[in-house]
């Protein structure tokens, strides 16, 4: 148990946490103190928790056993419930228990937590936490700002707007009125850009609702799209039956353009007003990339808002190789969402949605309360308040996209207050994050851990191209950092499906291959692995769930060598046990 | 410049960022050691801006003349920008500038931020950071959870499961499904809240939009209540003249019942249909708690969703007195917003959604992507995904509330996959914030802060009351932490309006007084006090902006007494300057 000087201890009686008894005593004269005391406790506990996990890095890389792994010491939700109700850790008492009490919940919060530093961390789009993002949520939390109006929150406002606006620019967003505004993640993101894209095209569905003047608004997805899209569609209002699946190429994963107009004009003719496509970038299972400059043509012409959903695959924005491969096109579009805290090894939530006129998010979003939102200059007529909503229902009835980005050369001063030009009231400065991280690595650094991280996926599927164990889902090279496997000895599934077999036997086997699949990822996190599975895609739906490991800017090569040796062995030992329980069944 | 350990420094190049040239190098292994130096430089400067806030506080209670304040050095946007330009603060280079950079930054960003922490900060609903809640954030950007599946968050999906149990039953909703989310703020939980209910209420609005079957719904709040809730109304597609506006009580600020009652029949006779009422728990402005043992019959009577957004005064939930006080019948809500970011000194943002039927939520929010939530046993029917939306819209229809609460014994497992329960897909762990907070001070240890802010609230109001140069807009004592007033030498607004004056003399008057106000505030900056400002309310609009000061856990009574004798000097000079100003015009 870490030991608290005594003066510490003195000043935060357990009991009282240090109030004395009028209630606003001297303990507030010593909150520096306090903190600094406890955050060095804290972090005495946190390093080596970290360290754990750079000494099996170094295992991997050494080649050598690692005896007790750093991920997780897992257990099921009931097993954990009743183990951190024993410690008492999850109580939550009528006295305080002080610093003593947190340091005790630390230890069991980090002895049952995954621990995402640790190299075998490959199960989600997000890993381990850099030092520079770290830093920023530590300095975060003692500034507390807001960031909803610049009086309170100056810097950090300064910063949102130059970060995103640097953002902007790397996706070629150019224009006068191009930036972007920090989110609390990827599908409030996705959220916002149809919000945005709705309220710009028709201005009067802000005050109407959706179904104003009896339209029928439908958006577009790829069917490999994020859910997140869908989500947004019940939230929104349209329901998830207003969201048109777009068929993808089987092999790549990438929308197909003339399939996607097909589907606008056959909702056009049943009386439905497209007005919003969603192309990705990175998506989740495959890591696709959508053919932007495609979709961007038909939705230009049918006069839809194109929105690049690039919370994964908009990293790759950093390196030039990686940029001109996969994301030509994305000045083509209206809106892009990327989440820093994915790719850039930034902590969750950093999550920005980018748009080429930023102007349309503060009419799509404005709403100036009069107790929160100031004139700057007191004197002005008190009136402005509903000017811009109403000016812009009145004005524009249906916004061409291509006229207003393109020929209203009007000034505009983009807020300074920048909660208006979101959903939100309350925002943390969730920028500072990418804006130190980008300081602390450049351009340059984020560049090659990058590049890095796709030669090692590269080099991942490769290796499971060439060795029989495996059947490659994934292209190879995979279009981005995921790398998608079956476990399939003798290059064949474990259950194979002959040509003649019926439906329902196809079934059975797909779930055959799925039991397996899912029982080697969990046999796995005992040697140190968590990865992730999906469902097969498509018209390959019957062959079950395969294998998404997820490489990371912090991944190296040992461990994908490793993580092959661990499922050719788990492998054998789950087909033989499923075997035999065949047999005796 | 803090001089960094030279092994730091040769591991962690400039230029490179510690990448050796085969780009996944030996940097990796030092994680823990460049993540702690890192945390210990940048500690060594937020130690003394909060020591600099501890000092001020010290000045205040010895009655000691403040030289320099901590709270700000306040600076326009585009003078600010200038500034950071200049010195390099705002550069995002292609070469990274590693810890040196860092560092350098975080003196830009300590030297132009406000210090929440500084005694005279009581601008806004939130304030200075506690240690608990410090500490937390460490922990959480160490860990990089992301709370959507159990599988990789363990322990905070449990925490967070836990807590918002234990927060719910305090407002008295103790049923078998009781719970709550964690959401990404107060406009989010309130937001939430309104899908959840027209989903349950109307469960094919999931899938076929708000004007399913010709539905044109309609929702309620008081003309007092949060800007959020119109913002959600056009975010959500029903625009925001599906908003009614519910006339208050000219004192007290709170909703009159028959007056919501009246509407909601009138909304009916014009063929709307009324699901949601938003009551609030300390208004934005004045603090107000609505009646909510009277909404709730009302809301009952006639369909409706009772919501309370108490992301404000909620937080008198652990003070048994002001509960039985202000919070009686909360527990005959639906749902609950509380934000312990705000009155609890939980550093932004930490909001939860509470509901009373935590199945609700689930039902109305979830949509289980594949790829991301997998079934515990992969052996069983893989067709799950979709039932329970299914199930939801062939059984239900239209959901009576009480029914469902009451009656509806079936079974039902909370999911563990927390993320299934919100619109959201990826989360941060922001419960561990309360969680630790609340084991840190208790239940009690919170009650005595709360109590304590409150009595200086009170205290505060007592003396504006008394005080000759103020006219009190509160209600003494104040409903909550705020406390409203105008400066107003003689008792009498600065420009008072005779009873005969016309409109146009009205308006001006307001103005005027408007200025006062606004002058005084920013005038207060230099002496080290942020306070805001709001319109008048109801029928005194026309007599302008008044000072509304927020009290918070840290206050000190001192603080109270300095802020008055700061605005009395401060307002003589701007009511002289302005009479100059007029004279000579």
């Amino acid at each position: 148990m870490t030991t608290l000087p005594h003066q510490d201890q003195s000043t935060n009686d357990p009991l009282t946490n240090g109030n004395t008894s009028n209630g606003y005593g001297t303990d507030k004269l010593s909150r520096a103190t306090e903190i600094e005391l406890l955050l060095k406790a804290v972090l005495a506990q946190l390093v080596p928790f970290l360290h754990s996990a750079d000494q099996e890095l170094q295992a991997h890389q050494a080649n050598d056993d690692v005896d007790e792994t750093s991920l997780v010491d897992t257990k099921s939700p009931s097993e954990l419930n009743y183990t951190l109700t024993d410690d008492g850790t999850l109580s939550l008492p009528k006295y305080g228990s002080s610093q003593l009490g947190l340091l005790h919940s630390l230890r069991s919060i980090l002895s049952y937590s995954v621990n995402t530093s640790s190299p075998g961390f490959l199960d989600k789009l997000y890993s381990a936490p850099l030092a520079p993002g770290i830093a920023a949520e530590l300095i975060l939390s003692i500034l507390n700002t807001n960031v909803h109006v610049y009086q309170v929150s100056p810097v950090l406002s300064l910063i949102e707007t130059h970060v995103t606006k640097a953002l902007a620019s790397l996706f070629g967003f150019t224009g006068p009125r191009t930036g972007g505004i920090n989110v609390q993640g990827g599908s409030a993101s996705n959220t916002t850009s149809i919000v945005v894209a709705r309220n710009t095209l028709y201005p009067e569905t802000k005050i109407h609702g959706n179904n104003v003047n009896g339209l029928d608004l439908v958006l577009f997805t790829s069917e490999h799209g994020h859910y997140s899209i869908s989500k947004a569609a019940q939230q929104c209002g349209f329901g998830s039956a207003a969201v048109i699946s777009i068929p993808v190429d089987e092999v790549t994963g990438q929308i197909m353009p003339s399939r996607f107009e097909e589907l606008v004009i056959e909702q056009k003719t049943r009386g439905k007003t497209p007005f919003y496509v969603n192309a990705t970038a990175g998506t989740t299972v495959l890591g696709s990339f959508d053919p932007f400059t495609e979709i961007s043509a038909i939705a230009k012409k049918h006069g839809l808002w194109m929105h690049i959903d690039g919370a994964w695959g908009g990293g790759f924005v950093f390196s030039d190789a990686l940029r001109q491969r996969w994301l030509k096109g994305t000045d083509l579009a209206d809106s892009i969402a990327i989440n820093p805290h994915k790719m850039l090894g930034v902590p969750v939530t950093c999550s920005f949605l980018l748009l080429k006129d930023l102007r349309r998010a503060e009419r799509a979003c404005t709403l100036r309360a009069g107790y929160l939102f100031h004139d700057v200059e007191e004197e002005q007529d008190s009136e402005n308040d509903e000017t811009l909503e109403q000016r812009q229902v009145e004005s524009n009835g249906q916004d061409s996209l291509q006229s207003t980005v393109d020929d209203d050369e009007s000034d505009w001063n983009a807020p300074t207050d920048l909660a208006d030009l979101t959903l939100q009231c309350g925002r943390r400065g969730d920028s500072l994050k990418l804006f130190l991280s980008w300081q602390y690595y450049g351009t340059l650094g984020y560049a090659s851990k990058i590049e890095n991280a796709y030669s090692i996926a590269t080099y991942f599927a490769d290796v499971v191209s060439k060795n029989h164990n495996f059947l490659l889902v994934s292209e190879n090279p995979p279009p981005c950092l995921q790398v998608c496997f079956y476990y399939a000895p003798g290059q064949k599934l474990v259950y194979g499906v002959s040509k003649d077999a019926t439906e329902g036997d196809k079934t059975k086997a797909g779930k055959k291959n799925s039991v397996v699949t899912s029982r080697i990822t969990r046999s796995l996190v005992r040697k140190g692995f968590m990865v992730d599975f999906a469902p097969a895609l498509g018209h390959e739906v019957e062959k079950g769930t395969f294998f998404r490991v997820v490489v990371n800017i912090s991944t190296v090569r040992e461990t994908v060598d490793r993580i092959v040796r661990d499922i050719e062995a788990v492998g054998k030992d789950v087909v033989r046990a499923l075997g035999t329980a065949r047999a005796s069944a």
